[in-house]
């Protein structure tokens, strides 16, 4: 049984760090640091590639940032500008090839390149630079925009980055670096998340704003959908390659993905979570004895929740936090202490309770039905599923992992199948007006596709058809 | 600056469990996930120790349990019984040799021994038994029961047993195995818990009914103080080699030690921890915005403080939870990130804020001072400090890693004096008569020695100087 | 001190192997073993990749060929058609970036690649294809001919690599496979050496015919210099991409890099050994009471030498086996035990004898003065150093890890000023015409150049100029 | 298939060193260079052990010493005082608890032994240590002999290792230190051989005279058996704790085992070597045209043999030396390779010929029979086996690893069987007169018990009757 199956959860692609500074006063050290802050984006290989004026260096494996940097790989990354990347950790095989920065050669010099997201029409770029003859080492997007700018690199560097984002369509957050800069992009969308933080000796870019504390950084602001910074010690300047009224800021950041002390786009990810857990109940009051969440996301949901409706607070579960990369899954004869090796439940708090059970998103379904089934064993009278998002019914093309559709069970099931399924006595989905209220900004600022099908951008044929036809089967090779 | 000085916490010295079966179903690997449940009981070195009737195995190493087992080294491990601990992880040396179960083959067969808890008398009996020409491998307190054992090994197992706890003194909960039985042992004064639960095929034993819900077990009872169990498939046969009407069990494991879905003596750790909260607010009520905790075990309490007072609870904290073995450290230049890197202050939450802090206990004060500090730079008008606990002020000689006297902020400042240091708008300890009636049983029932220095039983002539006078010097080679 | 100034001796670049069967039967384990009859050519980095028709897997890593490669690597690495590496081992930084098999996918599928020697014109290609946009990610040679295939891939695989080695100049033996076929093409020079093989399922690509006995194959013919040769299980197809009358077989693979099992261009290994020992005592004839050798290549030479001259052959220095990768070099304070750990003098088969010491060659000149002194300081009465080569006086261009040229003592100093600073009683260098007598073809078949400076092909201006002008500058960034 | 079965050898048990100085020199980089010249005495585990006058330090673990220590390791092992110990490579699962030196803590302060050898009587010590209450936690003969000491320690260091050696039966060279000295100790037949040298700075105690070139230390002598030397940094002190006039020197230390450049007890092993195979001529001439030997211990006796009979030698197998712990032995399918990926023939220098093969012994036969095949397939016209050794056929109890009875070949077959079965066109080993005549002493100066079952000391029970009545059965549990 792979680690999905058992953990039933929605990935992140990625997170992305970089830092330049007047001098090299601790560089790696503090990508090690912003990596370290942002490894809830990735947990399947770490990387850091630093540039001391003349040459590149870079050291990049599987596993979390602490397994994959000792002090003696830290030390021999010297330079006063740099950048890293955490990447997910999937059930599959593990591909060091894969993992990033990817550092390259070319004629204007060296670049190095960390993304999060995932590009849609990134076959049809290898296809055509194939055509012209290029070789592909990797099978990540990140190759086919490197080999872009190569191409356009007689523009100069930002000529060549503009003609390289005017080819690329989907998601992505970009941090690069070349000999003298800082660069980071951000696709017209907003769909992936990018900011900028100051610090004493330079700048940092990063995911999400919850990198600066540890690397010593203060919020400047976001970089903008379709805007390229290019920041030096001195400073920023910025270029929009592409200007766009709409926006589609991935609405899974706030419900699920970013870390709760982050601010992205000007939103406060806790206040967004305990907003929706108010609007919950709101929408679905339910006379219960205790309002408990499915740790740790959904805690200020269910804080939300228990304000609003008056009904305790409590813990119910208890989250072991040592499962690692390499934690033995359990074989089948002892499944069904799976669940339970993850979440412990409080029984002397469960014992005899009407349970307001908070969860951030319902994905197959299977550890909802194992996490109830426990609440019941263990002694709770009622368990009542609130989740702060719709049911989950579209596949993700622009960087989250998500199953096949037809492993969607709010794809093929209704909420009163689901609610069967997984054994609750009741269930109620955060409408999307009610998520869009909780987080506070008018829908058109989001990407819920997620929850309605309503791509914010023309996704490639196979795709379409896939979610039109509910062929429900799994588009190949469209990214990483 | 070594890991204690930057996390500023008491540790726990072990964690131990047992196992025995009708047949070998699946042994090593239930140890294993037990082992899992207890890691919070010890980081440092795990090690599981099986029994097929004929030959002991066994595997231990530095590392996490996920760290020192994977399939391979589990699949060597076959048997019917088996046992496995976990050890608390210092700043100090590594020391493979000192990690347990310690396996010995003696007159009487092979015996393997896991031991959480202190002798008080161990150089003594070690000095006895070097005088007749006995040779230690280990520096551990368990190397001495052994060969206790072994030298009454004439009078049989529960005879060799017996005899040797008439000699040891101090804290100890033993699992032992032989080729035929486990055998679960706990002091007289009931230092250090140990319960017993029951699987379909058989019995397991463990420091923490926690430990019980992923080896597929249910809590039968606890050990009693002074008892010895013997457990075959069949069952459990039971012997008091010494009876006491005074008991002393360990306060802390109420306060900071235990998982809170834990039972222990027949108290809910839970429960114990949001009533201390309740109290907390009936003793020293203050108005303020929110009530926060230090993450994750004082959780409970501060749900209980803010239920009593009807002020809201809030997330101002979160805990990243990758900080493993081989975390990097900042250097000097950068030690200001120290306490971010664990604790990142949820602004948005916190600011214009007045707080009110809960924390399980201060042992030097250095951590209380960081995250009052954060606090207040992420914008916190107020910053009350309530700690669910009296001021730590004696050292522990039963199992505990304790500083130095003289490194203890409760043994050497007042309250007041502290409160200037940790730079708190106010600070309140629970009173020990609060502590145990959140607790729910008569103070006789408990040892307070770490607040009030009444060890309930002698202590070697030098740590009683120490505290008599205030020597303040560490009171050496005492045990591992 | 590096293990270069420690161990003074030339460094082949690499070796490689492929296999092609009907069907995948222990085709991974069978290029391990390839590979590990190889390793003689390479102790940096093994490499293995294969395709199963679908896909190309692979696996490398810096190390030995038995520390890259467990059961569980190999396992995965399944297909009918493989291909292996392995590369020397310098002093320097690791890089695995540079590790071969290189595997891309390109326009026309996948294609693995792996390279032995060293081009010329590598710099100026990559230059060239920089400025088309091309980016590279690793600094080997390889890269870049596998863009050109790339970039010539409308035209067929075969007319592709055709197009590619009509741009390419320099010495390579290249192993190569797509989906269907492997390729083997030499240079038409014939520098480096490569090999085919006969198996009972199909066929084998080898730098050294000693590879094929671990592999069960069977000489078949060696790869002519300029031809390229298709292989699929059925057969061997043959063309020339460029024919040449001259041939330029590396004149050191007889000396010292191949192993003295393996027929090379029709040329038995040891048979040239043993008879440049007999014309080296024809040329050089001393009266003396033993013949012994720097183990291991100069064994034959020294056994020639005995033979012809009916001094008696011994041993008078035994080679310790396990100096690898790890092992510790002695620090400066006990420094002169270094040459001692790879060669202990045998004192008693020296004390007071006259000893004629046969060695390969002398490099910079630092181990053959330790060899002489321990020889000395053993008892030996007289040594008279006997070089199977002329004085290496030239750098090589053509896969050859050589010193810069002021590095080279027979470039910087006289025959008699090498033997005074060696502290030998005599010193003799065969003669360039003995030398290609004792390996029995024309002179003009071979690459003299280290000697004589004659280089077979025009060398890239830098280079010219270091030789002409006794720059002695390193020429840098002419390849791996 | 174990290695064993594929590389057909007698395993040596242990090599031990230990060094003393003025003041911490380097001393644990000079024991680590002395064990790596004895690393061909064992390359299953590898440890060293220091003392700075206060405290035992240690590390030791499974591998080659180049494996087991880095400079991490070495830095952390300071101290003046310091001893070191290999251990042979088994098939068997590896057990780190069994690695030495072995460090234990007693009545007199801090012992560390590191021991060559196999007591005879180690079981019944054993029982009796138990019986009166002692554990153990390892296997190995050498916890016995450290709890002796421990026993008798109140009669002071020396007299008690006196004690425990009048009680001790068997072979042993043990090198022991405390807090002061360096001790070594040979038992009283000198089965097992041990040598002193001199530094400059202080003394070396060594299982063999070539690790002194690498620790920088001269000859002084060999321990004598029976004495006990203890050796300060200004000299050394002699005691005979047991006197006999026999002698009993491991005959196949000169065959074999020892390294050529070694002198043990006055007799020089290469000279040894090559005697034998002048002697092996006389014994048994046969007309042929090339003499060539098994690599590499039988090179000298070849080259003797070659000598006295005219006939050229020459080398017709190459060895690999790359083969290591974690090479992967070749599956069933491909079992025909074994012997090549060990031993390659060397067909050009074999072709035609009539081969004498000099091998040092025969085991099993099962090595013996692949290389004769594999020199006939690779075209020898005959090939006359010599083995310079007579026809083991006893098992050894003394500290070599040799099969059951019934595995050895020389114990159940005779001569002409063993030659058919191996293929050999003759077959002749040396016989004892012979042997003993190459190396120079008389037959009572050694321990030919495994060619005659003469053993030098009375054997337990089982093993008497296991070669009285050809039972063949192992003797259990008689030693590590």
């Amino acid at each position: 049984m792979s680690k999905e199956l058992l953990w039933d959860e929605l990935k992140e692609e990625c997170g992305v760090v970089g830092l330049i500074q007047h001098e090299d006063d601790h560089t790696s050290e503090l990508l090690y640091y912003g990596l370290y802050a942002l490894q809830h984006r990735g947990q399947e290989s770490a990387g850091i590639a630093v540039n001391d004026g003349e040459k590149a260096r870079w050291h990049k494996e599987m596993g979390l940032v602490s397994e994959v940097f000792g002090e003696s790989e830290l030390e021999k990354l010297t330079g006063k500008i740099g950048i890293g990347h955490v990447r997910y950790s999937t059930s599959g095989e593990s591909d060091v090839e894969n993992a990033q920065p990817l550092v390259v050669r070319y004629r204007g010099g060296t670049i190095a390149l960390a993304h999060n997201g995932n590009l849609v029409n990134a076959k049809l770029l290898r296809d055509r630079l194939e055509d012209s003859g290029v070789v592909f080492q990797t099978t990540i997007d990140s190759e086919v925009i490197v080999n872009l700018i190569a191409r356009y690199s007689n523009e100069g560097i930002h000529g060549a980055i503009r003609r390289s984002m005017e080819l690329i369509k989907g998601a992505y957050a970009l941090v690069m670096m070349n000999e003298e800069c800082l660069i980071g992009v951000r696709d017209p969308l907003g769909l992936r998340p990018l900011c900028i933080g100051k610090t004493e000796k330079g700048y940092v870019l990063a995911s999400e704003s919850s990198a600066f504390d540890v690397m010593g950084a203060e919020m400047v602001r976001d970089v903008e959908p379709g805007e390229m910074v290019t920041i030096t010690p001195e400073g920023i300047e910025s270029e929009f390659f592409q200007s766009s009224a709409k926006r589609a800021g991935c609405i899974f950041e706030y419900i699920y993905f970013a870390r709760p002390d982050s601010v992205i786009d000007g939103i406060n990810v806790y206040h967004a979570r305990k907003n929706s857990g108010r609007i919950l109940f709101r929408e679905s009051p339910v006379d219960a004895d205790m309002v408990m969440a499915v740790p740790d996301s959904s805690v200020p949901v269910a804080l939300g929740y228990a304000e609003e409706s008056g009904i305790p607070y409590g813990e119910g579960l208890i989250k072991n936090r040592y499962i690692g990369r390499t934690f033995i899954q359990p074989t089948q004869a002892i499944r069904e202490l799976a669940v339970k090796l993850k979440l412990s439940p409080m029984a002397a708090n469960i014992e005899g309770k009407r349970l307001i059970l908070i969860d951030d998103s319902i994905v197959r379904g299977t550890t909802s039905k194992r996490i109830v089934e426990t609440l019941k064993q263990a002694g709770a009278k009622e368990v009542h599923v609130r989740v702060s998002s719709p049911p989950v019914a579209y596949s993700c093309y622009f960087g989250i992992d998500t199953p096949d559709r037809n492993q969607l069970i709010g794809a093929v099931k209704t909420v009163e199948q689901i609610r069967k399924i997984i054994g609750a006595d009741s269930l109620y989905y955060l409408s999307p007006e009610g998520l869009v209220k909780g987080v506070g900004r008018p829908k058109n600022q989001f990407c819920l596709a997620c929850f309605d099908g309503d791509y914010p951008m023309d996704l490639p044929e196979k795709a379409q058809k896939q979610n039109g036809h509910r062929v429900f089967q799994r588009l190949e090779e469209e990214g990483s």
